[in-house]
């Protein structure tokens, strides 16, 4: 089936359960609702599940690796072969996001959707669309050919690891720039300033920031960017990895997998895929609050609500490993307390407990 | 030595280690400070500890149960008898705190520090200054004279628990019409209205909300309040629970061993802790931002930032062994990840990566 077909059959989960699971919450010993988000994560759960008794001990992260033309404009702070470099260190299994997922006990996985340079490692898997993004201060970031194949490497992936009992995954990425082209779509698709959505990325400094604001000023003019169209938006001035992400946000949807939003460029790629079809948002969970403004802009207007606040501004899908442990510790929890029943709370007589 | 002269020599930690430890995290394999609050939990861990190497593998969340006289004003929604059988269900292991601190592996230390029953219980621990506190609307909740037995009573176990080997404690409470107190000490510590700083608590209508916020203000003004006396506010219209928990923070300042916040109440005696020394504060760590609106006020007052955001309003510590969760993993990922050196990220050759 044609992959826009796919997009159109995404529907909400099944919420006949939700009050199925409300009223287990409810019947548990504590006050109703008292374990807020961990309530709401635990429903939402249910319902892409259909069932209470998920299993969602297999997790995965997707690592989505590219590079973006436009660092020739001198957007990022890190040498552009950075993303070369740091994604053999994710091979390596020697980086924060390595560890994160040792300790929350996920597995990765390290794609090249777009690395400007050959890689010849196993662990990192070849789905390259072309060797960086074009500048797109000059011309669109990608073809519309080359946008709509890089979605499909990430919607294909969710089957795929559905296959191999992931039932969680999470979202990450490796590309110098992306900060910039996270932006520029950001600034698009919610129609806010540049001004409003940039930030300094890995570490710019004030000049550093004003040129990443008008870099992505001309290149949403030059252009021609259709604002109300998600795909125009993400082939003119995003990215590979971007779109890699767009497309497992729809595949989780369309799966019924369960994934997480990491920081600013997932969340930029969350509001693509919602903008194309916002039943996503029903599979959708926010792992973090990033230090990137943009990020909360979007959250909100999605309308995710980050599990933790750290002001990480790393990116690799940190965040994701970090919610899997918060995540699983409510699961764990919700599961194994008492109810008011055997919890004794259904005192009806009052019994005089001082003697 | 008297209790008031340990609490006067509470110092900040040594920071001259402060500067190793970033100088440490800002050779890893990652932008400077891009793991934002798990770096900055990292640097204050070393400066408490005076060393890079710590070990907080053994941890404690210390839960402070008692009755608050002001229950009789109908200030909460849940029968008084609660604290007792929700206390009696800690020892069960049943409850929520039970289950999130098996997931984290923490050990739990239940305190009765006044509940209005008797307790015959080996699992909880007889340290009763009373049989629940006063009502303030008619009288202080407790003598001078209870206010500091309850707070050497905190104050003394984080030493015996120090001796244990436990190097991180979190704090949690039970004890109905809590919340009450807990807004009391907000509104007079703060100087601002019980309005503010008032909430639902368990699950006030808002006729309920109404009458708890004139009882706290009937209460301030029956006792003559020196809202510029911290153990004035806390003997007058705190619990027995807080001032367990005020103990238990200045202890930790003293004893030089890191502490959690949990939610609304044990924000309330973390302030009464910081105005009567604020040097606890580097020693503090707030776990979570709760949903109950004066906590936020509290920790940005006391400058703290929450590393979760999930909407609890349970208590019972229930943030410590969230909290936990993600300072375990902050601390693997920064112990274990490579260097800038290791990575081969000070590369300045170019090396053309496309061939």
């Amino acid at each position: 089936m044609y992959l826009f077909e796919k997009i159109k059959k995404i529907r909400p989960p099944n919420k006949e359960i939700q009050n199925i699971a409300k009223q287990y919450l409810d019947g548990l010993t504590k006050p109703i609702g008292s374990l807020g988000e961990l309530e709401n994560i635990f429903i939402k759960l249910c319902c892409i599940f259909n069932t209470l008794d998920f299993d969602i001990s297999k997790k995965n992260l997707l690592i989505f690796c590219a590079d973006n033309g436009i660092t020739e404009e001198n957007v990022s702070c890190c040498p552009k072969q950075y993303t070369y470099v740091v994604t053999n260190n994710f091979a390596k299994g020697i980086t924060a996001i390595n560890k994160l997922s040792e300790f929350a006990k996920n597995d990765i996985t390290i794609i090249d959707i777009g690395i400007d340079a050959k890689i010849n490692n196993k662990k990192i898997l070849n789905y390259k669309i072309n060797y960086g993004t074009k500048n797109f201060i000059k011309e669109p970031a990608m073809t519309y050919d080359e946008c709509i194949r890089a979605i499909t490497v990430g919607f294909e992936f969710i089957e795929k690891l559905k296959k191999k009992g992931y039932r969680m995954l999470g979202t990450g990425e490796m590309g110098i720039g992306n900060t910039t082209t996270s932006a520029a779509i950001a600034s698009c698709l919610l129609n806010i300033s540049p001004e409003e959505v940039t930030g300094k990325g890995a570490g710019l400094d004030d000049n550093g920031l004003i040129n990443k604001i008008n870099v992505i000023k001309k290149g949403i003019e030059k252009n021609c960017v259709d604002i109300n169209d998600p795909i125009d938006v993400l082939r003119k001035v995003g990215g590979f990895d971007i779109a890699g992400m767009v497309g497992a946000f729809l595949g989780a949807a369309y799966f019924k997998v369960p994934i997480l939003i990491d920081g600013l460029i997932s969340s930029a790629a969350a509001l693509v895929a919602y903008k194309i079809n916002s039943n996503v948002k029903d599979y959708m969970f926010a792992s973090h609050l990033s230090a990137e403004k943009a990020a909360k802009i979007i959250l909100d207007y999605i309308g995710l609500h980050p599990i933790l606040n750290l002001n990480l501004r790393l990116g690799e899908g940190s965040g994701c490993p970090l919610a899997f442990n918060i995540i699983d510790a409510g699961i764990y929890t919700l599961r194994n307390m008492a109810t008011m029943e055997e919890a004794n709370l259904n005192i009806d007589v009052y019994v005089d407990i001082r003697k």
